[in-house]
């Protein structure tokens, strides 16, 4: 989770006349226009995603590693009043004078008096009424601001405001998952039906290695393109010859797994690992709970409540961590692909899958189809690639580039995106990150050989 | 807090036919009607504390000894439903199945899954709204039930019930000072003007000691008469003659102790004290923050919100641990009264004083006359006496007794009421104990010598 | 174990003219002439206690309550060269510049640099062989000054020394049975043939109670006379009619307790002693592992080595915590006897019993004999006493009183002594205290009603 | 440290027929002649680091990273012992029946009673004299097998063998420093003069990178050829030009970055490492002290005991962490090089330096000249690279391929070996990996950019 705290940072003390060596290539007004379409859509989409929760709901942090709902909203809220609208809007009036510190997601170091977790923890005010009270002042206007044309500078914050909305919008879905898992009266967030479906075999697509190229190719000239500073510069590695899984694992791979003793097996794990599998106590993926009335023993708890694992055993696995998708392809023979490996073999495919736009918010089966399946959208795919910089990553002057980097020590790729990410927010060589023990992440496993 | 859950298991297990050796002296119908009447002011209490808080107010927990304010008010509803109505008013219907699992302050301990914790903190469901009926229900339902006779063992019951509902009143007021002290916007509960007034110099009260008798003389014939067992039985102690300061501690005192470097002077401090200093960073009493611009340097936070401490100076100091109180004692050539000193001087006064009822929710001034003040109200005093089984003292047999000596380890005994203990609620006999590091409760220091 | 630490600091900062105004009523030569007597036999002690332990054997420390024993050699030598001879041998030279701060039990205090347990770890330097010339040294010159009379004040602080190293011989027994104990070879100290005897049936001794007195009556006017300032003074105490059982419970009794499942069960537990049985893994009093072996299925590690339990089973049950006495008590139906209690009953006893001078170095079976049996000896008896100050108990001015108080939270009396305390250092008033879930001590449990 | 641990389940269950292909081209007889004076070798070195410490110092563990060294000389021959003596020689009668699982690092695992800390903190016995005994016992039996010709898995084993004695000969010097700096005498090991010598100035040398091929080349055939399995297969890689500081940093160079405030400035820091320094309260590199007597303010504990940095600041900075040297690296607008750039430059270097067989045991100041200087020892060099498996790195079937891969995980790679590392020992290719907060190591830090 740790990336957008660093994307804040990031911003918040950016120096204004940063991007002088831009081309604008278009008119202002229309990419003003076309912001506008986009910005309406996202901040929509939150909308949407937090359609019919109450305040108690958008209150709720479940983990450490959580956000309350109601944060997510103002937080985002807050990047567009501070970064766009108190500088490049004249006339914006703040809505209120607390609230420049208060959604600052660093704003605990303002002052000691109040450890971070409790904070969020005792956040009954301000009131989600209040809240969108804001969302609504600051969309007001961004509208007036975007209804003329606007500065390269405007048009990149926005743009970074957007993709940072839509991180928020992928983790409120993360923790209200957790949030109502951890409810007593387990209750579901949507009423989704899953049509069952079959899972293909497990098959192998072989790819050539070589001297391959990976890394986005930004484009420096344009303010709307984009990418988070660790995924440049494209840059030259060698792979040798390689072969990827056609699928994800499904539950039924992962059963034979758990009913092998694999958590009880030493032999498969790394040794962070087996001391994770002893001190957290796992026996199965999070939001996996046994249930003596479903034929696998097995119920699992999804964004539509709990689901028998019968009625799922086709869909990819979800929510291990990297230890369980390390332990679990050391007991098939396999191994995990590098982050190289499969950047290459995504880098043909189009950005289709199981996104957060098709609505279902659950991993879903993979077809039966020839060749690769599944690389974007249903679970981040844990990659064996620990999270370094690029050769040639730099970190930027000053405190523009403080941040991306500060992460880049015990945490591990993840590639792909997930039923939850925002399809317009992907992209092949997106770089996901996580501690190796994470879990409430919608993560899975694909193998390499 | 620990006696609070305790009640709750004496109470789960009871057997029903238990007291049957009692004598009715007055008829049941009248007892009923004075019952209904104490019922109502109790659950009226309940509605008066909670008034203006909104469903987010009521969800917090802000600190792991804190509960949230709906779940006070759920389950003190839990108490009747579960004792009462369902074992003694046949036409009972539950409101909900599965509150009598959720609001039992043990129900994790039915199923494995979900840490005591993490439940609290996610509980968005059910909600206010619906925990609001569930009271309604109830409190109709007693109705009914005491429109008649009842039965002896459901008066016990009922009275044990409004005890009960008086325990979490004073909590949640509790918690809910925790909760907006925690809470960034430092909201205030009630906006309560405190007049100003002064305390009188500290002087002595002396007593011969000599053979005494404490603890309460619980009417056992008697089903209205209550106390909780560890109150009794009366006994016989010997006390050397002894003298007690006529008011509490005041702020102003404690600032001399403070200036003294009493924080940072390891000789006033019993050696665990001193680690709970250097541990949780102790400088000041619990709700005291820096503030430039008082003159003493100091804000203090109240219900009311935060108060520059010029205005409170001549109040007790409030929110100190027994080790703080300890050390003060200490520091000034003084000790603290063990309880039966306490109780042995306070036994004579009436039950009056700054307590909930008075509206002040905050210590106030002591008055200058002569003899002892403020012994009941204002803040719970700590006292010399780890908390133990008074002589005699024995478990009833069963569940019944297994839980309030479950505790007799490592608290101390705190006496005499705060500004925020239901005045009904009061006993000169009552012994109230935490841990000796506890701070979130409203407790302060009277010195003897 | 804090007790000895205080009592360092009591000494260290000792005003000398303290005592002027004690009369002598011997002669200073016939004084020095018994106190020679006396430190040769306790010094001698020390020698006859580390008889036979190698430089490493004496270098151990297995817990970080423990120290290791070539400390304790020196720290009491440092004792003597730190209060006696620099300040009452004139001629006196120090043996080595840095053992003032490096023997000194609180020495890290004076430098922030070395934890203190990293420092008794790494304690391979000064070696053993050093240490022994050092206490050859301090005695050659306590010899020196013993020869002529000594002033009342050194008399004071010798009998204090000896009563110091006397507390640190029990210690260094204590600490090498868990040394040996947790060395993978378990070797033996001593080898030690425990008769086996039969304990009688367990019956009780009534005590009318009623007002008594209880405490040490220390003679301030004389140098020799000593107890620690805890035992003080004096002081009437009430007490209900009691019964106290006639010997301590045995393992056999302990051994049903846990046939019972009583680890297993809640029920008769403090709610910490509880969380100590599941965090600690309790099943069974240190010291003891299971032997398939041996017919109960457990052995028990003794300073003579393992010996199978079906030999012990009369002998008193040892290195349990209050906890577990607390437990069995319940279980039985009893409890524990106060302090006061304990004393009263104790009070006409000769300080005969299983103590170190006996030999044994493990507790004996009770005789069959009427009456109180083991009341001095064998094992510490845990009290339901917690350690407070006695009534009029006043912290002495200045740094003299600033300790023995200091503990005087958290912790339980213990009485009676063990077969590891010196008989010379017994008294029917002394106090012992540990924190409730300590276990390597010699402490058992005897019953009261 | 866990690599030595690795090294030990690699053998201990290594199937005897395993490298059946391989071909022998020299005569068993030179082998054996050959492996005999480098058994001697090796197992003198030993004798000679542990010349002078007494048995006391030989059972210092100061920290949990830490053994005792009589530890790692028993641990050393229980090897030889174990997989070479009891199957190659038939006569062989092992020395102590418990010595098989005492010696074995996990033997722990096979009994639960005590905590694998604990026991090596208590290990008085066997005592040094008895671990002496046995390995002249070993050596006299190493003897005997090596007077004829040996087997080819003899061999195998016995190049592992003493590949294992001298990591443990590296680890021995590691922990003996700790528990020299930590004795509160802080003794020296050794009186080594270390020449005060100037280091030239920082000057940097280009490698053109493109595609390289990295690791060790193993001739399978050869059963004397020896790398470990981490450094396996040798492989391509694409680097992009990049330069190497010609010298590590200067410890001159690393208090200007302490003057800098550093560790105050959580912006050089990445997050992990930030966390390090406020947890562990990092001010300086481990063994630097404050001292007002020198220059700088600092001495550093050598082998040699105490020195003034005055005397010191040309020689490399050692005892960092990665973060330490990570945040020195981003401070100085430079970064760490990467494995892969470290090997490709230090491939044409002989493995001559400051390694342990130069006698100095602490880092030297690099020389003057021109181009790259102390590649091979002085300090291991911290890399920015994770450690992994190489591209095509297969884990052997069964227990001989459990464990190299089991800590791929949370740990960074150094290279080249240092002033404590056997000059026999080293090769270009060895990976080394800590966590990124170990600092006992004699680690420092080299620039890339």
């Amino acid at each position: 989770m740790h990336r957008w705290r660093a994307l804040e940072h990031l911003t918040d003390n950016q120096p204004h006349g940063e991007p002088t060596m831009i081309q604008v290539s278009e008119s202002k007004g229309v990419q003003a226009q076309s912001l506008l379409a986009s910005y309406k859509a996202v901040r929509g989409a939150t909308a949407e995603i937090t359609r019919g929760l109450s305040a108690e709901d958008q209150m709720v942090q479940s983990t450490p590693d959580a956000s309350p709902i109601k944060w997510h909203q103002a937080h985002t809220s807050w990047f567009f009043e501070t970064f766009v609208l108190r500088q490049f809007l004249p006339e914006y009036v703040e809505f209120h004078a607390d609230f420049h510190w208060l959604f600052n997601s660093y704003y605990v170091s303002l002052g000691d008096e109040i450890p971070e977790k409790k904070l969020r923890a005792s956040f009954s005010r301000p009131s989600l009424e209040m809240i969108l009270e804001f969302r609504a002042h600051v969309d007001a206007a961004m509208e007036r601001l975007l209804a003329g044309g606007v500065e390269e500078e405007a048009i990149r914050r926005i743009v970074l405001g957007l993709n940072h909305e839509q991180q928020h919008q992928e983790l409120a879905l993360t923790d209200l998952k957790n949030a109502f898992f951890t409810n007593p009266l387990h209750p579901a967030y949507r009423d989704i039906v899953v049509t069952e479906s079959e899972a293909g075999p497990l098959t192998w697509s072989k790819f050539p290695g070589g001297l391959q190229e990976i890394g986005y190719p930004l484009k420096a000239s344009d303010p709307m393109d984009f990418s988070f500073d660790n995924e440049t510069p494209r840059h030259k590695v060698y792979l040798e010859p390689y072969s990827l899984a056609n699928r994800m694992i499904s539950c039924r791979e992962y059963l034979e797994f758990m009913a092998d003793d694999a958590y009880d097996r030493a032999e498969f794990w790394l040794s962070e690992g087996w001391s994770a599998v002893e001190s957290e106590g796992w026996r199965a993926p999070l939001y996996w709970q046994r249930d003596a009335a479903d034929a696998t023993g097995w119920k699992v708890f999804t964004l539509s409540g709990y689901r028998g694992l019968s009625e799922l055993l086709d869909t990819p696995v979800c929510h291990v961590s990297f230890f369980e998708a390390d332990a679990f392809a050391r007991w098939s023979g396999c191994r995990l692909p590098t982050e190289a490996e499969w950047e290459t073999a995504a880098a043909p495919f189009t950005l289709d899958g199981n996104l957060w736009d098709v609505g279902v918010f659950h991993p879903a089966a993979a077809g039966t189809g020839e060749g690769l399946q599944q690389m974007i959208g249903d679970c981040w795919e844990w990659t064996a690639s620990p999270y370094t910089g690029y050769p040639g990553y730099k970190p930027l002057p000053g405190a523009l580039g403080e941040y991306n980097g500060k992460f880049m020590s015990s945490q591990m790729i993840l590639r792909g995106g997930s039923c939850v990410t925002p399809a317009s927010h992907m992209r092949v060589t997106y770089r996901n990150f996580f501690q190796s023990a994470t879990r409430w992440q919608f993560s899975g496993i694909r193998l390499a050989k």
